[in-house]
């Protein structure tokens, strides 16, 4: 409960603070036999890494990671491996006022009242930088569900709100999550999103963000049917990450708004004998379990708390103080959180997988029962 | 990871079927020394108990509990609380096609393709009726709150939609909230919402619900920095319960739309050198860690699968059926929900807060820091 | 970390004290489809059932066990077991100075200083009454074993020491072990015991004793390299039991007696390429993993605490007491210990076949690798 | 259960083999406001470095730590603690058959079962190298015991047999054990197992030990009644140490040889009110909780199996071989295995000592209940 690992069978723990001389991570229970190397998990470090566009913060790193352990001559052993990167981007700087300021919204005063003692230095332990770990065993968790699942699996996230501008559904393009700087599936209100950023950056604002993950090729079968529910365990990954306030699976709170008969998601056979789905309000989870359906999870992120506009704070002196947060900040931290989403998302899948296949659980559609039995 | 208990520092494990003798549950970690018996059980069971209003079951049950070890002449001994109730309304009835066939928003599909057996009776294990262990579990959670914290502690909860209906927060009354059907803590939007469910029930239909529950008197410091977040484990707790789409933390999806400047909770300090916040948005946590606000929880309900409307589906032997459910279901079950919302949220607390004892956190809000260190 | 649970894939938790109304347990993590009924348990149960000789206690219990959940129309569904023994023998008795004086060699003391306040009556928690329910989890394990491991599996034990009095091995039968009051497998051993115990049973005195475990028929393959070592798991479950003492693997104590050479198991291959070892000082397990050889675990049981000969102690007031401790206690605590015993290595080994599963290890020996990889 | 990690409040996980890069140890659960540096570690680590003198392995390491997370400014911040030792002597060399052979009692034959691939330069994973991380981890448990304990805190272990040659009791200095190779207590006793050990490795041979740990000053109350008990954690931390065969506390297998008149440890008040035992044949653990005596576990290790004399063996490709093991091994493993034990041990009660404050257990003796209660 020292809470700084995550999962059961795929259990990984994180190490180090944003000004440390690095960050590390050790993934526990990765199957023997993958071939893995650290070209498997750089280009998602490379999605989520800083100073891409100007959207995101120009912090200097090239979070480029090293395996040091669980892997010879290109396969995992089935011992934990460990990952390291090295923090470049260490400014030697005077943290002036902020190292005794309790920045609004930030863990600064949480973690003086829990610890009595902080490290300062770019939010330690609690920034963001944390999740470059995250983004790195989600990267072997996909290898883990590419290897394991009969079907090809995708574990894809796009923001699909930018504070108050949202994206028409008609337009989605997993193409076009590549190819802006919002991974925003729908090019023109990636535009849109643009002039919006511009404007709240530029007023010494910043933006929240809604991000979806769609994870399509996953087993019907994985979950639990009571407290580790696949979708009890994707809310505590998402709800883990910073700044997340809000959880969704499927239609998640329009759900609370539908009736029965406009919620059910009507099934039949398609003509080679498997089930089908007419519709997907549930987000691929029925009673903790998945359908086979793709599924779906979404996550709210409020709007980056280190903000140029001065706000009424304390400091630790218990004296009444006025914080202007300076520095390289994200305008809109829900952006470089879509990679890292998706990382918990394939994290949570690949852990119940392995899971599934401890509990005998038949990875391809059961055959149907026989009328005899 | 078998997924039938939750906690960590209070653990609690439940088990039993909707139609089997007795539903139970073991509630492990309980401190030595408080004073407990039904009775401090039974009022919180009363409330999500079926038959008390026509909104909700008519499934006759008098949900009593029966404490059957751990406590001693009055007094918890800090061994293992044993929980008993039994089954009353075990109907015998002919299932009919209902045990083959898997209905629309159920686990009954997912559990088959899982274990390839289930009990198809009530709903077996994926029941609500699991949910009263929950309410048991989280009256013990609310003694131990209660017992330990320093000031006065409430964990209440309330319903605040009822399907496309909402209340108006200026009405907010927490004595409305036990005086009518809905747990509504708004009493005249309870009236619309009977007309509205009244509607709905008599059209074969069924509503979903938004639930909120508020913690007020939980010391700032409870919580842990990144994965067993304070935040992240009231996800994972509420989305386990039934029927559950969504979950929210303050102003959750709403602060995703925010900017950073509106979203922040300025601080300040009060005439006793107490930290003050002028707003709530974050929900009472920051950083995963308690603030020392009220703790706010949402939590999105989809509305009742069981309906009288037909939908299609296809039973065990891949068949193409119609399904009816027909027998005594909740029209919104997001209403009984509330009281097990609130004794999850009452659980994760309770869990942290014994942890946090366990890490030497102080309970009550930390001297400031002398200039001088 | 509560403390009344064991095992991970195969997880146990029980409730209860001696003198309350009943005991009981949950066993989650039982894989879905196994044919099961109290018939498969009662045998072990009525082995370490009270009443059974003049060796044993004289307390009356029928130990007769109901399954109340996670079976249905006699087969496992996947969720959780729950398992009820109603306590028959709670002597309605005046437990006079016992309930205020600190027997030595027992809890009493611990427990009080831990609580402050303990359940006296027969020990309360801290009663071998427990390890009924620890039994009836093991049967449940080794229907596990059972089913799921491709060559037959026998996981049985017997005692090899009574006090001073050991076995000759060469007299080994396992039939032996069913037909004396010692589960003792060389049948003129036990009644050299039984002299023996008899002449200590009548000075008020009591014998302790070691048991041996036996599991044919396991794969290799089980276990895990660093912390959750198959013997580091075997000697967690074994020393859980009370009165333990000791516990070793193989040749234990002995083998550090032992040089290199001596201790070696030789390896060869048999007729049909399968690997065979030319003895087994490491009984079953190498670097924590299972070598496909008979596990063999031993456990020191210390002799009954509870006995007619006075001894010094004190009270719960501080005060000096002489102690007798009268009633129904077993002159050698570690004959129904066999049992119990017996049960803990079934579960350890349950859990890690499962656990393999989740990691895709083979249950049966891998192919040789060829020349050319 | 992926087997890496080991505790509950203090966790500790570590990674790397023996010839990769580096080892590490991620320590999680340490509470903030400790000093701490590599100075409180290093100690330790020399204590069990190879090289000391000629009867441990000549392999040249420095074994350096490196603090590199969790630690700032000199104080401990309550996040997790990265520890870091380069592997300075990997050389490079040809690993001939080895690469193929199984040694006989090595880990080599079940890890090429259980993951079908392994890193066989110098044991990989399976190699005793890892302990030196869990030396580490137990440098900072002491410190925790230390900071928290109201008494002083010793956790010490010295050898207490070497292959077939014990000690004289009488003659036990703890001074001795750091001043003979051996970490024998007794100086004599030491002279006369260099000799033999001389023996045996001009023999071409190896030896066995047994280990023995006593922790004083630990408060009465930790540990659990069930299957967390204090004992039961020893037995699982001491039995995961590299060739480890036996675990015993207190009087251990000793014990099932006494009678109950004899185990009795009788207990009394001191002049200042305090309880007294008149003997410790318990080992300072009653019904799985410390008893406020000194802590005693034993640990017994199997003679190093790297031996120069051949042994009959097999090959993966199934085929016969003699196996000779070249290289610079210890000739009794169960010398440098005393800084592990006592690490281990350490780790265990730094561990309970956390836990009971989460169970508000008092560190100090309770006050005597009053004669009114």
């Amino acid at each position: 409960m020292a809470g700084n690992s995550f999962g059961t069978q795929l259990r990984f723990t994180t190490f180090g603070e944003s000004h440390g001389s690095q960050i590390g991570c050790v993934v526990d229970g990765v199957p023997a036999g993958l071939s893995l190397s650290e070209a498997d998990i750089q280009p998602d470090l490379d999605r989520r890494k800083p100073g891409t566009s100007k959207y995101v913060t120009q912090r200097r790193e090239s979070d480029e990671v090293t395996i040091t352990s669980g892997v010879f001559e290109g396969r995992t052993t089935g011992t934990p491996i460990g990952l390291i990167i090295h923090n470049g981007d260490q400014r030697s700087k005077d943290y002036g006022e902020i190292k005794d300021q309790f920045r609004p919204g930030h863990a600064d005063f949480t973690y003086w009242q829990k610890y009595g003692v902080r490290d300062y230095r770019g939010g330690g332990r609690s920034s963001a930088r944390e999740t470059a770990m995250r983004v790195a065993a989600g990267a072997i968790a996909k290898r883990i569900l590419t290897e394991i699942c009969p079907q090809p699996v995708a574990v894809r996230g796009a923001m699909v709100t930018m504070g108050s501008l949202g994206i028409d559904r008609a337009n989605w393009q997993w193409d076009s999550v590549a190819s802006n700087a919002f991974f925003c599936p729908d090019a023109q209100a990636a535009d849109a999103w643009a002039v919006e950023l511009d404007r709240l950056r530029k007023d010494g604002n910043s933006a929240g963000g809604v991000i979806e993950v769609v994870a399509d090729g996953i087993p019907a079968g994985l979950g639990a049917p009571v407290y580790s529910k696949l979708d009890s365990d994707l809310a505590a990954a998402l709800m883990s990450i910073n700044a997340a306030k809000g959880v969704e699976i499927g239609d998640g709170f329009a759900a609370a708004a539908l009736n029965g008969v406009g919620n059910a998601d009507e099934m039949g056979v398609d003509n080679n004998g498997k089930p089908t789905f007419a519709s997907n309000h549930a987000g691929g989870i029925l009673g903790g379990i998945s359908t086979g359906q793709p599924v779906v999870a979404r996550l709210a992120i409020k709007p980056t708390s280190s903000i140029l506009t001065p706000r009424a704070s304390i400091n630790r002196f218990g004296e009444p103080v006025s914080v202007v947060t300076k520095g390289r900040h994200d305008p809109c931290v829900a952006i470089r959180g879509v990679p890292v989403a998706e990382a918990m998302v394939a994290i949570v899948l690949a852990d119940h997988l392995l899971q599934a296949r401890a509990e005998g659980v038949p990875l391809t559609p059961r055959t149907w029962d026989s009328r005899e039995d």
